[in-house]
Formats: structure tokens, sequence, C-alpha cells
């Protein structure tokens, strides 16, 4: 099983450390790669006993990984040894400049677009906090009147979210309202635009109503995303996972009036 | 009340602009100013009318501001304007190397030091949630039932992210127990630092159990931060908010067995 020395050199520098099955943080780091072609391995989803290499070299970091997604940066630690790296954001932030996902030599750029990730990821993690308001380690079922509570909190919530972020649209006149950032796509855009489509899967009422008021964010950055020639293979292949029980869920019952 | 030129040179090139009276998020921001003695304006709590002038601004943001803590960097913005940044650990990623609380030249550290600082304020954002469990827009009375449920399964979270940052100190050996990266104090120590302080005020039996198995964390870490002169004489100033009704806040009822 072992590769060859040759084989190994061609083998790709980043291996994604995450579960398997579902499109979760890691659906964050895979559309930076997706988006520009570069070449990856989704350890846990496409690897014999992935899941099982993947937790082993995420409790073997050093310091240690808190929770996935890790990456796994071939060359990249001390002394030509493999990086890990873990926090979505963090992934990121590391990914952006090396894989041309913000504009070059921008410092102030870069911090906006880590600012505007980190926003994004807010919301991302309040979407999941809905179906457990209680306790991560319970059944949404278990948890199920406190989250219809939660729910229509949080409605509220997505459209204070949605409607800044077609203000930052509207604020970045270069980017045409395609961009959040200048006028070339960044990894707060992927960031945004994942977190979109999934809040849109799992409240498509209450989202519904919120798209009328954010009239760039679901027509020239919802659909630009979707334009740019990597993700375009990508999400009509079958690597692109679908919305389940994960972060993203639809329970109706959440979604109603 | 404008200043002349002359004075206008000598004023900080920081401004904070956060809620007044409460340490919240801004704190982490204050912590390394403080640990490293940089001059910065802590707007609402130090100048008259100081609120508004910090919503004012970051309002203004371009792009905008979705929440505070925001920075303002005088001089460090496009065409030398001023540079505007928000979300906690964003600030943290720009201050780390400009004040020397990041290993010079070393990115790999830097990467890590980002990732533990992300782990730390979600441990932050898990307390705050305890006491607002279903809706950020009312009361802890509106919510205390659930909140009563939520830290149950929150003391399970102390203890898994404690024992994992006792790990962190424990893998790191040349920063005998003192500091997570390296051998000198960086923004990481810093905020998980605030975090911890914070958790103990707001679950002071909880976390007195936990600490047993955290023994580098509650000696050696904590209180070699206090050590750290600017901070030592930060601690004890009347600059240093104490906790109160922000995110760390002490119901006994929630920290029960």
């Amino acid at each position: 099983m072992s590769p060859s020395p040759k084989k190994k050199r061609e083998e790709p520098k980043y291996e994604l450390l995450y579960h398997p099955g579902i499109p979760g943080r890691g659906e964050f780091v895979r559309l930076v790669f997706e988006a520009t072609g570069t070449p990856y391995i989704d350890v846990s989803n496409q690897e014999t006993r992935g899941y099982a290499k993947a937790k082993k070299l995420t409790a073997e970091g050093k310091p240690p990984v808190f929770a996935p997604p890790a990456l796994l940066i071939h060359g990249e630690g001390y002394d030509g040894k493999p990086l890990l790296i873990s926090q979505t954001a963090n992934i990121l932030l590391y990914l952006g400049p090396k894989l041309g996902l913000v504009p070059e030599g921008d410092e102030v750029a870069r911090y906006y677009i880590n600012g505007l990730t980190l926003t994004a990821l807010d919301l991302c993690n309040e979407a999941h906090d809905v179906h457990h308001p209680i306790d991560v380690a319970q059944y949404y079922e278990e948890q199920k009147k406190e989250a219809l509570k939660r729910a229509q909190a949080f409605k509220r919530r997505i459209s204070l979210f949605l409607e800044y972020f077609e203000g930052v649209l509207n604020s970045n006149e270069e980017g045409a309202g395609k961009y959040l950032v200048g006028k070339q796509l960044t990894y707060a855009d992927t960031t945004l635009w994942q977190v979109l489509v999934g809040v849109e899967f799992a409240f498509p009422k209450t989202v519904g109503k919120v798209s009328k008021s954010c009239p760039l964010l679901f027509s020239k950055f919802k659909e630009s995303i979707k334009e740019q020639k990597g993700l375009q293979e990508y999400l009509s292949s079958d690597r692109r996972l679908p919305f389940s029980m994960g972060i993203f869920r639809y329970y109706p019952e959440l979604d109603a009036e």
C-alpha cells in the first residue's frame, strides 16, 4: 500500500481532515480548492479507512486540534514536516494568498476579507445552534421545544446578517454586486455563498422573505459565485455533498410562521 | 475642541471602538495593548460622548462593521486614511506582529496562535450563550429555564475546552507551562487567560473541579500572565473593568450541582 517515492511526490500537497458524508465546515475549505482547481485529498471521503486516518492525524497535532476541520499541508511545517492547522477561518486565512483568493499585496483587503469571513461563519454557527440550543451532545428531538423558540429569534438574526452583507456588496462599487471585497473572487465570497445557500436550505420561507430586501445578494452575488469555472464543475459533480443532518438542516416546523 | 496639528501627531494611533462599562470582547484587545505598553484610546470609556462617536465610526465603515469591537488605526487604510477592522480574532491577528505578540518571522507559529485564539473565543461565545440560549435580544430572566438546562451541558464543555488547552501547554515544552506557543507571550495567551478568568468568575464551582485535571493551566499559565509587567499594572488599575452583566455573568443557579 505504501506509494513509491516517485508517486509520493505527485500526491497533492493538501489533505483535508473532516467528518465524512456531510458538507459541514469542511465545505468552506473544499470550495476554495475547487474554485481554484487546486488538487487536494478529502481524506475521510476519498480514502479507505480515511476517517480513522483523519481522526488519528488531528489527535497527534502539536498543538493538538480541538475540532475538525483541520488541514494538513505537506512540507510546510517546521523542518519540512507537515503543517497541521485547524479552525475554519484560520485554514482559509492560510490558503487565501496561496490560492490567489485575496488581492495580491493588499494588506488592507486581507483584514476585510478575514473579518467578513468570520462574520459569515458566525451566521453559520447560529444556524447550527437553532437545532441544538441546549446541548450539542443530544438529538434535536430532545431539545425541539427550545429549538422552536430559538428559531423565532434566529429569523430576525437571518435578516440582520443578510441585510448587513447586502450593505457590504453595496459599499463595494468595483465588485458590481458580485464580490464582497474588490473586483475578484475571494474566500469571503465562497464562504458567504455557502452560508447563504445553507440558510436558504434550512429556512426557505424565511429567506424567501428576506431576499426581497437583499437584491444584490440574491441575484448578482448568489449567481456569480456559481458561475466561477471551477465551482460550476464542482457543484454539478458528486463530490459536492448535499445538505442533510449537519449544520444546515431543514425542519419545516422551525421555518414555519 | 479640535486639537492643534502638533497635538494631533502625538495622539495614539489606535482607537478601540466598543461598548462602554463592560470588559466584553473589547477586553481581548485592551489586553494586548496593555501587555505591550502600547498607547491607545478606549473611545467609549475615555472620551466625552465617546460611545456615540464609536457607534458613528463603526456605522460608517467601508465595508461596514457588523458588531463591535472594531479597531480604528490611523494612517493604515488606503491612501493613508484610517483603517477600520472588526471581529475580535481579526483585530488580534492584525496587532499580533505589530506589537511583538507573535514570534518574529515564524509563519507556522502565527497560524497556531490564530487557531488557538479562535478556539478560546469559541469557549467565550459558549459562555455567553449559556445565559442567552434562546434570544440575545431578551433578558436572561425570560430564558432562565432554558439557561438552566444549557448550563448542565456547558459544564461538560468547560472541561472539554480546558483539558484541551492543558494538553496544548503540555505539548509545548519550551513554553514551560507559561505559554501556549513557543517561549514568549502571544495574543493566544492573553486571550485564553481572559476567557479562563471569565469562565472561573461565572462558574467558580465547576471550574474549581476542572482545575484539578489542569495543573499547568491553573498554576503556571494563569499566574504567569498576571506577572507580565504591563498587565500587572493594568490589572490593578481602574481601567480594568470588573465582570458584571456582559459575556461572563455569575448566576449561582447556573453553577449549582
